[in-house]
């Protein structure tokens, strides 16, 4: 499988060895000897990305001084998790089939897509299972409940522009920071206890979570696709009203709401995003995301205050500054 | 929850409690504080069906003497899965929905499907984390990983009538078979052990799961879907050589066979099924695969010989000749 970035890798560093680890266990859970899933399971390597929540379980664990020989297959288990919502993700409802279909290279067919999201999630929770400690299986079921919830939270709030913006960072948070809380706080507690030290580390991870996820937001919003390495503008082609735009949606006279609105809905709209950016200047709200991450990202750093200054703190303290920076 | 027909009743007596026990389990798994998801819960109940599978570990446990307090929570788990299931097979790929979008009542996007269905087995291996063996979760994490292989095994043979015969039973096995494998076992071993005893109730599953799916492979080919209780023809319609198509195409001359390939494939076809059924009898096709039912119905009560006689091993045997006399 390939490698992240250079800059990931440098702050991957202290947890290299593990990654390698991570890496083996990932390729041997997704050889098959039946033919049809093997063609399917090379294709992962689409959804395979920067591999962050993976490198969060090993710093965590030894940042907190709580490393164990099992930590790079519970980084295995949090990284097939993290495929399987990815997978399925991509799948199309009827409607985008019908929009998307002209312009859409779809690999496969949204059928073999929930398959293979479900092989990923079954093959997490099979890898899970032969663990020595119960805990990585009980807290990876309870957070993948947790991410559901939040997806099916968000598609029933397509095209609310009158949401709160608690229950929009509660989604954020739920989809999002749920899994990177849980891979810090397993890096920390896994196998046996460490209750306190988890607690921390799940704070640190849910932090960071929610902030990649409103830096995300922007990225898709004003993000250069060639640059963000994926096709921007999606959320307000799906109806997701996202952070920025509310902040933008909130401050906005009469007439500019009614024109955003128009922006999200109107038929035959081929760019919606741009549609929105001519309308209205996004900008604001994507700085007043942008301080709500950054205010987040400083907590985040806060809370690592009482673990010992070790080479894995450090580049868990760079993270926190490179999900800000990131430009994909 | 609504109850299965009469006859299920009838057969389910000997675990009318754990039954009873096993859908308060469900409806309190089923249960959300998030308005989103308590929504489409609630529509669960329209692939809700018989609870075969939950049925077969009650009773198993009753057959082998090793019923315990949890084996209600076990069914429930189960249950979820074989519901995840059927919410995924709902999934339309995207011919399909270009293809169907006109006549059929699509109650969801597909989108919230896969979000249902992975909120479905999330909650069934969450349930199953709790529970005081590792027996449950870790040997239905590995059924799930074989039902999902089977499901893709067979998404890629699609149109494939060259495919052997022991290819389909091994993919009818993987995708249906196993479920059912692994109630009776679960059932017979939880939680501790009974390796012997869980082998022999393994086997019963997997011969009566694979029956069950040869017998509603017939019912989607020559089934009235008024009796049957859901739409059939469906097979054809998507590609899907079954055993009793592969019986009349082995045996059919070359004309013959190019005429079931055309009624496969030729375009702008409303009901392919009606059309293959014009080309070829697929009667003989039918009594072949019944008569492997049979046989394998047969080798699964034979398994039963070793328990004592009581009201549940009955039940066990009934519910194998209710499977080739069942309508629906």
């Amino acid at each position: 499988m390939s490698q992240p970035s250079a800059e990931l890798i440098q702050l991957f560093q202290p947890v290299e060895e593990g990654l390698d680890a991570m890496r083996a266990c990932l390729t041997g859970q997704l050889e098959e000897t039946s033919g049809a899933v093997s063609d399917m399971t090379g294709h992962v390597s689409r959804f395979r990305g920067k591999q962050l929540r993976a490198a969060l379980v090993l710093l965590s664990a030894k940042a907190c001084g709580t490393y164990t020989a099992e930590h790079p297959s519970v980084a295995a288990v949090v990284e097939m998790i993290h495929l399987a919502t990815l997978v399925h993700d991509d799948i199309l409802d009827g409607a985008e089939v019908r929009r998307r279909v002209a312009c859409v290279n779809q690999r496969w067919d949204n059928q073999v897509a929930v398959l293979l999201g479900d092989f990923l999630y079954a093959r997490a929770f099979a890898l899970s299972t032969t663990l020595s400690s119960r805990l990585c299986s009980s807290l990876l079921a309870e957070t993948t409940r947790t991410l559901c919830i939040g997806e099916i939270e968000q598609s029933s709030r397509r095209y609310d522009f009158e949401v709160e913006r608690e229950t929009l960072e509660g989604i954020a948070a739920a989809k999002t920071a749920s899994l990177y809380a849980a891979a810090c706080e397993l890096g920390a507690r896994y196998p046996g206890g460490e209750v306190e030290l988890g607690e921390t580390m799940k704070g640190f991870g849910r932090d960071l979570g929610l902030a990649f996820q409103l830096v995300d937001d922007c990225l898709d919003l004003v993000g250069d696709s060639r640059v963000v390495g994926k096709s921007t503008g999606t959320d307000v082609q799906d109806g997701k009203v996202t952070l920025p735009v509310w902040f933008v949606y909130r401050d906005a006279s009469t007439a500019v709401r009614a024109a955003i609105r128009d922006a999200y809905t109107r038929p035959n709209v081929e760019d919606r995003a741009a549609l929105l950016k001519e309308v209205v200047d996004v900008r604001p709200g994507v700085d007043a995301t942008l301080a709500r991450a950054t205010a987040l990202l400083e907590g985040a750093r806060a809370r690592l205050a009482p673990l010992p200054e070790t080479p894995s703190r450090a580049s868990l303290e760079e993270i926190t500054r490179f999900v800000l920076r990131r430009t994909w």
